[in-house]
């Protein structure tokens, strides 16, 4: 099939965007054959887009989409002025989550899941990563895992997991950090690997989580069994954990708004990219804005996500991440549009996805603007037009 | 009909929401009949809600959804780094909407602004306020209140026309606001009205527009009319905006960052409703938040609005609006609620909008959440079942 008469978003190149106007992609099977303006375009079956913008397929980098009930309750009571016991008393904070997900079951935990999935593919996502984290025990943390495979069956869309077992002490293991790691992390780790459902492991490293030491030995267990890792770092506070993702060659350093210049230098030489959350530093109403300009100048990578979980981020528009990225961060449209496609991709893994180029992936997203900079300009709206994910629409 | 097993969020009475559980409406014609608990029910065709939430269909009782053009391009020239003045020698500014305003046929016109509205309409709104103010000529001013009419015609959706010719002074004016008032905001008064276009009149009341003794020479006018008056006030800085409004007994003063306690005292007492509009608040990076305690002290209704513009909010979506003003201003879930249903109404001059009661009318919204809290706790995601618009879903 031939897309023609598109304004191409290629996000590869040197110019902005890696635009191209009046251009055509020709798809072969899963992938991108051809791309080019559209008078030189092969023959063949022709779909005139009309001069409709066509980027790369959506890539949600970082999410928590699995998970059991919700915290609308919790958001209630916090601004009807409740205080911090007053809402631990009423079972709220992370510790409601774990419960309900270990109460859930598989087909709840699905179909909730789904829903999120589909808000966030109806904007025109065609990669999703999952993150486990709210069992905390061996055999919840599996089944997130499991859940999150099965929605990239049921909706034809590219899911990559993530475990998060190293996410917080569960109360059974409180003060007991280094128990947990030893008696649930790495077993996680040993069973989720032998069953083929972790494709990278994640950890949040923070003062009321997991501390470098504790993170160095889980990604330990991890480069063992030839897995990639990332890390929620310097979110709340600098820790060292985007110096500790660096020095394992993590492939992102998530949320880094209290990361450093040092920092920055560290991330550019292991290549580690940072993937920025406003939607976590918007409903906390953080003030910190990580260190845009240090990334930009040392080179590293950015990506934008939505964090979608139901605490501090129950946000499910990659859209509206962007925007966030551009008004709250700063970001140029072009950064926060390579954020959620390019070095989404990169901070996944995907060699094959994130760009328009022939031999690359057909997961691409057609949109009803003139220009790429639409899409984080306005606020609450979806001009997606059709969606392409390996090759179909 | 009778819509049944359903929870209601009735929007009036002294309990939270005005809560009713297990509850039925009884739609007659374009009215709602009966309301109260399902057992009690009268007989005949009934519709079984499974327990979903009713909300009174969602009100935007501040809009600017007519205009020619977008300011992407501005958006990007300033997180690219532009200055001002670049940005004002590229077209940039309100005076970029005017000049694409002017241009754009009628037809343009509504097309666009179709767009925008079943962006809203899609998330339950059933009351669109939408606003003159880009054409800032008579001629175009009249054309942006005939193609909002048109809006609520072509989508079956209840419009109602605010007159904003005193919205800004347009450079063949410069430095003569007060002929601009003279010459063009009153005859388009006088004409507005004649032709039946226009529910009430407004104005912006700030240094970079009129100053309070332009704006009651517009009032004056309006009053002379029999129009009701609102007013953009203290924005961007304490002008007396609020106090005039409240001194003609304006329906709201809108914004209202920079409002003080004296002035939520002149507010409450005239009946005058603060329409808080946090999409501005959030893409401008204001840090002067509304006085929401004030409000609440003196006893003035809050209503919340996207403000839908395309300069300082492109935001076409009610829910996130709510989710800001609850985020950014700390609103209750209740408050946002109410801030779309029964205030947006009371912001309008509408009695017999906002809530769920015998008499009003049967504008509802039925969403796919059991509890009221979730619609402002939720980003980016439109859980909305059905609409019903005067009786018809
Ligand atoms: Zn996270
Ligand atoms: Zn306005």
């Amino acid at each position: 099939m031939l897309l023609t008469n598109a304004t191409l978003a290629t996000m590869q190149g040197d110019s902005r965007y890696g635009l191209l106007e009046r251009g055509a992609v020709r798809l072969e099977g899963e992938r991108i054959a051809w791309v080019g303006p559209m008078d030189d375009a092969p023959g063949g079956e022709a779909l005139d887009l009309e001069g409709r913008l066509v980027t790369p397929g959506l890539i949600d980098c970082h999410s928590h989409i699995v998970y059991g009930g919700d915290r609308a309750a919790e958001f209630e009571l916090r601004l009807e002025g409740a205080s911090y016991e007053e809402i631990a008393r009423a079972g709220g904070g992370i510790v409601s989550t774990v419960a309900a997900t270990r109460a859930a079951s598989d087909e709840a935990l699905l179909a909730e899941a789904l829903g999120r999935a589909d808000a966030l593919i109806a904007e025109g996502a065609t990669v999703l990563e999952v993150k486990s984290g709210y069992g905390l025990d061996v055999e919840t943390e599996l089944r997130m895992l499991r859940v999150a495979r099965r929605i990239g069956a049921a909706r034809g869309v590219t899911v990559r997991t993530t475990c998060l077992v190293a996410h917080a002490v569960p109360p059974e293991y409180a003060g007991r950090a280094d128990a947990y790691i030893d008696e649930i992390a790495l077993p996680t780790l040993a069973r989720g690997h032998a069953e083929g459902l972790i494709d990278a492991v994640d950890g949040f490293c923070e003062g009321i989580a997991f501390d470098t030491a504790q993170i160095a030995r889980v990604f330990d267990a991890a480069r063992a069994l030839g897995l990639p890792v990332k890390l929620h770092a310097e979110q709340l506070s600098h820790m060292g954990g985007a110096r500790l993702a660096a020095e394992y060659g993590a492939l992102s350093a998530d949320h880094v708004e209290y990361a450093t210049e040092a920092d920055a230098a560290a991330m550019a030489a292991a290549g580690t990219v940072a993937v920025l959350l406003p939607g976590a530093f918007y409903t906390l109403r953080e003030t910190q804005v990580p260190p845009v300009a240090a990334f930009r100048a040392a080179g590293v990578p950015m990506a934008v996500a939505t964090d979608s979980n139901p605490g501090s981020s129950p946000l499910s528009s990659l859209l509206l991440a962007m925007n966030m990225a551009c008004t709250l961060f700063r970001l140029t449209p072009e950064e926060a549009l390579a954020g959620v496609t390019r070095n989404a991709a990169r901070a996944l893994g995907l060699a094959e996805h994130g760009t328009i180029r022939a031999g690359a992936r057909a997961d691409l997203a057609v949109w009803d603007v003139e220009r790429p900079a639409e899409l984080a300009y306005r606020i609450g709206h979806n001009p997606l037009y059709r969606r392409i994910q390996g090759g179909t629409l």
